[in-house]
């Protein structure tokens, strides 16, 4: 945890955007900040209603927000992340921009060119965790200069701020190795059970499971089924992640066969529940010689 | 379990080869079988210990053996699997042959063709576990016609045969969907290490483990350097698993990255003792740009 003894605190930040993690994130910094700031134009009514819920004040466009705010926190999809940083610096923001998203390091690093003529401050952000509802759940690593400014706005919400010793892309790769494992080895399991289903040994391969590996039965029952449904918005961040191994000169197919398994599971994003490991297979199975 | 009440057993059954694994299955044959053949014909001296200390008879050449036995067993790498059943079916084998290596089903069909025009029974194998030592570790899936008759060579043994219901590939289906999780998840983690490592945030990323994903230190310390020292034997291995997965309309591509990680570390066989963590990121990242 950052110390912020001496570090002055921000009295109004701005949140791009909050979507179901960046409305906890903005509802965390308001223990420590007076007002946080959010721009609805363009945004869907379920995003109003999740802002109002979490205090958050609008006013109105992009460009308010740039005019009111010396920091802005950007949660967003990975695949809009470079876009918006981009907007932000095209109107000449000169403040902090906190890059809190899924993205490789080489990513972030192109975010922090972009602002590079502004004389702004970047700070890398990656946060790990579920949305920061309860404390002790969800962190955001945070690094390069101006990292322990940021940390002083979550010193008593719910999100654990960690600032790391290491440039901008530190805290990009800690996310990314993170989810390397979590959502890639999730993805590895759904491909196997549909591999099982095709082949007709589900029976015998979950007995061997449940002996030998007893966690792993839990997880294809929990983790596939609820990750089936969050799908659509994961493949992206699974291509950062090839990205990132591949510019490390690691093997980048772990994680685009992940992406794979992802784009294939997009079709269940407006499913009421769940759905069933068997419904999740028969979507992965395609074109099979 | 196979009820042999009404299985008349083997009396004599030849073994192809007695590596570390073979030799348990010999040795657990033994407590059924009268005699277990072998032919040491081109094999190192390391094998023909293994195997005098599992009690298995030496026949010197394959055709020996071929002439002597009615049932035959393959142990070997997968990449070495076609051509020795090719070698057997040429020398006119009418008996029941089990392939029970790590092969895709579409190789094990491969091999079951092979013997179509001998009228031999063939029989596919999946082991799954490490060598056959203690009761309780180690399982031999069976599938295909013939199928009991081989399980009742292990009735007592400590290697646990177990008979699928299903055709030639079943067994083989098993076994590959089973390694599909536990090396292809173990190239994954030392993968991920290696890349925190090239990216300097090894500590916040275990740390995040340590607290979030306990069992995943463990795993990191000591299944990434065991793995290590046998990476050698496994690339084949992934290869037939990337193979199943495509024959299956799902993609291929983790384990076409665990077959690389584990070729890159496949200078590490004549090590004597695990390498470090460290040791085993250097050998993976490459070409990094």
């Amino acid at each position: 945890m950052a110390n912020s003894n001496d570090i002055s605190k921000h009295e109004r930040i701005g949140l791009l955007h909050p979507g179901a993690m960046g409305a906890t994130v903005g509802a965390a910094a308001r223990h420590d900040v007076d007002q946080v700031l959010w721009a609805s134009e363009g945004r869907s009514s379920a995003t109003r209603e999740r802002a109002a819920a979490a205090g958050l004040e609008d006013v109105g466009s992009l460009e308010n927000l740039i005019e009111r705010c010396d920091l802005l926190l950007s949660v967003c999809p990975p695949s809009a992340a470079v876009e918006l940083a981009r907007r932000v610096a095209s109107n000449d923001f000169r403040g902090t921009y906190v890059d809190a998203n899924a993205i490789s390091p080489r990513t972030m690093r192109t975010i922090a060119a972009l602002f590079a003529a502004n004389t702004a401050t970047v700070v890398d952000g990656g946060l790990i965790g579920p949305p920061a509802v309860r404390a002790g759940t969800t962190a955001l690593h945070l690094s390069g200069e101006g990292a322990r400014r940021v940390a002083a706005c979550f010193e008593t919400g719910p999100l654990e701020a960690c600032c790391i010793d290491g440039p901008i892309g530190a805290a990009s790769a800690v996310k990314m190795a993170f989810a390397a494992y979590t959502k890639g080895s999730t993805a590895l399991l759904a491909s196997i059970y549909a591999l099982a289903r095709a082949e007709g040994v589900t029976e015998p391969l979950l007995a061997e499971w449940e002996r030998r590996l007893p966690d792993l039965t839990g997880r294809l029952n929990g983790s596939v089924p609820a990750s089936a449904i969050k799908a659509w918005r994961f493949a992206g961040e699974m291509h950062e992640i090839a990205d990132t191994f591949e510019a490390a000169g690691l093997p980048d197919g772990f994680h685009r066969a992940a992406a794979e398994v992802y784009e294939r599971l997009a079709g269940f994003k407006d499913a009421q529940e769940p759905p069933t490991l068997d419904a999740v297979a028969d979507r992965l199975c395609r074109d099979a010689d």
